[in-house]
């Protein structure tokens, strides 16, 4: 699949639907594939926040300007990064990797004394710096999945004809819930489609449900 | 779609097989996604660069401890931020934006005067670190939009079962290309797919060829 459809399709809203939240399924998604971001060796010196408290709404969008994204979005995502970054960081980075890899410590010790030598040679304010950047790499991650994740819980969306029938539609459709599938048939934009439609079908449209495996 | 299966498989490789390259509908594709990708006030202050000169990836593997990763690869892509980055930068974007949304640029010079407030809190340093912010960010859209085009040219891949008849098998498959499935037909994995449950169909699978609209 390729990404660039969902890009053309995102921006950055400012006035949202406050009835509305995200799907919880959806959220876990977004908060899985961030924490698979890839960051300079690995460290992911960061923590992404999910933020409901709201007097630190208020704090936060103060320190945004006042602007009211912060204080009417359904959630709200704070990407903050560690400030102490030394030997002791990079030691616990190290402990983890040997559970995860399955193999003892003392292998990745040469790893574990490279990352420290490069990190020697920034100071403490640059290390934060260096932190931040692979921040901003995981937000733009973040913005990914989340555009990949798009509106209405529709996943996948496919018109086409049969090759040798070109007069048969066929479409493939993949929803995240059986109330996106709801959400969806009620739409506005479905709604007009079918109405647009109407009279040009020679019959009614017939449909197969699939269960993924 | 959901981003996460991507980042599930993605990782950092280190050794590439130099045979190939990236088909050019891919690479063309990853570097529109990241022209859409988001920054603070838009500005984009870096440059992609696809690098192909063989003595400039040589200097360019030095730089980065000597690793072959730089001149083993098919594609290099380097991001280079601005450096200078002033009011210039501001009235070139505001220029930009009122031919895109086709306004009159009055009508975006309170904006202008905004950003250029904004970044004149920054020093010459501190811009050029925000610059960097930006271009991380643009890495993760990469990153993210590499991780979706996977590999081999299979776009999409669902195997699924009709809900009313679990013994009937679907799968709806899309390439990016007629080569990209038959790379895939040929495959290892995919003759060990078909080797595995040739003993398990009731019968041969028969295929319908479809064509997006
Ligand atoms: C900003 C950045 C710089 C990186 N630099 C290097 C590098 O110089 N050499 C290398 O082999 N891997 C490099 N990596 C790859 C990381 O080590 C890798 O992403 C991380 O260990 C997580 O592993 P994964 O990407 O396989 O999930 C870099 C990654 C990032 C995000
Ligand atoms: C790091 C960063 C910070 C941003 N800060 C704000 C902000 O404080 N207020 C706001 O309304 N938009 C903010 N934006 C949204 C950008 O203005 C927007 O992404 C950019 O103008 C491109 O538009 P698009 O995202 O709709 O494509 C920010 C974006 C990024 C990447």
């Amino acid at each position: 699949m390729s990404l660039v459809k969902s890009f053309e399709w995102r921006y950055a809203t400012k006035k949202y639907d406050t009835a509305r939240k995200v799907d919880p399924a959806v959220l876990a998604d977004l908060t899985e594939t961030v924490r698979l971001a890839p960051s300079s060796f690995g460290l992911q010196p960061y923590k992404f926040l999910l933020i409901e408290d709201k007097a630190k709404l208020e704090e936060i969008s103060r320190a945004a300007h006042g602007q009211p994204q912060i204080t009417t979005g359904a959630h709200v995502m704070v990407l903050a990064v560690e400030t102490d970054i030394d030997e002791k960081t990079v030691a616990s980075y190290i402990d983890k990797a040997a559970i995860a890899r399955q193999t003892e410590r003392k292998n990745l010790e040469a790893r574990e004394q490279f990352v420290n030598t490069v990190l020697s040679k920034l100071d403490y304010n640059q290390r934060i710096v260096w932190a931040e950047k692979q921040a901003f790499l995981a937000v733009g991650v973040f913005v990914s999945a989340a555009a990949e994740a798009g509106i209405d819980g529709v996943e996948v969306f496919y018109q086409t004809v049969k090759q040798d029938d070109p007069n048969t539609l066929v479409f493939f459709e993949v929803f995240k819930s059986q109330q996106a599938l709801k959400d969806h048939l009620a739409a506005d934009y479905t709604q007009a489609f079918f109405a647009g439609v109407k009279d040009k079908l020679a019959g009614k449209p017939a449909s197969k449900i699939l269960k993924e495996l």
